[in-house]
């Protein structure tokens, strides 16, 4: 069978989402193509109103609309402005907000170390966060970064680099997660829960 | 945290792919919404071209470029043009082609009797195979369908269907896949492979 430029190409841009295989991409592709509810050019149209709609925000990095930057995080007056939670992307801003834990502001840094993905701290945006350090007048830092090694590596070098400022540097808990059992927790939780123990 | 319209919309339209539930949609969408290169756009318009470019052929059924319908697989003088492949959708043209293991044309019936799905006989394309039978000359219909139920009683349904109709109904065999053994084979597809034995 003749290959389809059209298909290979919507096959290939497809593959490009994270998780997406190729096999992934095909199947997906297919269905598409067979649906005969317009699923394509609904789709396709999400995408651009998507691309116009929403960008990042220019001080905290989360995602807004267009019309609004910096977003309603950065501007709004009943948010603490004195604590800034640092996290690696966009989409943590939005799991924090849905936890309904913080009341504070935001900076993303849009990735983390990682020798392996190439990632350095200059492709983070560490400047921008010193920056607001002065202008904002922050007096804490809160680290919320995961458990992993890339994230300990990046919270150990916003550390360094914090430590000569005269602001508190935190970092969120780890332990064992909310509704789990001593008996089902694997040993690095336990470690960090014991190690992280607060007095009660 | 503020509901985004657009965002919101982007992840209905990518949850309504197949096997992508809403929190891989939602990572989709955080993943286009941070990509540096433009990928959002790159899908959307792979979306555009092939929705405009590509469609299926109004003869059998398969994938093929706007401008060529019926499709090269259905003009093509060198097939051979008195068997008929029946399949469930364009995507098992594909891969009947991929496979070079059939000379014939094709017959999508875009479908499978599905009580549970709420597919009946006339929501399948086979009043166009029966037109077919007659403008084409078929001699032989051979049905590529699978082993499951649904597909079983849509093979029964055009056995019934075609049986009186001067034309030799036959069906892809079913037995042990390629390279694999008795030892690991199931119980039904044993069963299947001996009920379908070939003298040699």
């Amino acid at each position: 069978m003749q290959h389809l430029l059209p298909l290979d190409n919507l096959v290939a841009a497809l593959s490009r989402l994270p998780g997406i295989g190729r096999r992934t991409a095909e199947r997906m592709a297919m269905a598409l193509v067979q649906d005969g509810r317009g699923l394509m050019r609904i789709l396709a149209n999400a995408l651009l109103e998507a691309d116009e709609g929403i960008t990042c925000c220019e001080r905290c990095g989360s995602i807004t609309l267009s019309g609004i930057n910096p977003c309603d995080l950065c501007i709004k007056p009943r948010r603490d402005a004195h604590i800034l939670c640092v996290v690696e992307s966009p989409g943590d801003i939005m799991k924090i907000e849905q936890s309904g834990g913080f009341q504070g502001r935001y900076h993303a840094l849009m990735g983390k170390l990682s020798p392996m993905h190439g990632t350095s701290a200059t492709d983070l945006r560490v400047d921008k966060l010193l920056h607001r350090l002065v202008d904002e007048g922050i007096e804490e830092v809160l680290i919320a970064l995961g458990t992993d090694v890339e994230s300990d590596a990046t919270a150990s070098y916003l550390k360094e680099v914090l430590a000569p400022r005269e602001v508190k540097i935190s970092r969120i808990a780890f332990g064992l997660p909310a509704g789990s059992a001593i008996e089902y927790s694997d040993a690095s939780t336990l470690a960090r829960a014991i190690s992280g123990r607060q007095e009660i």
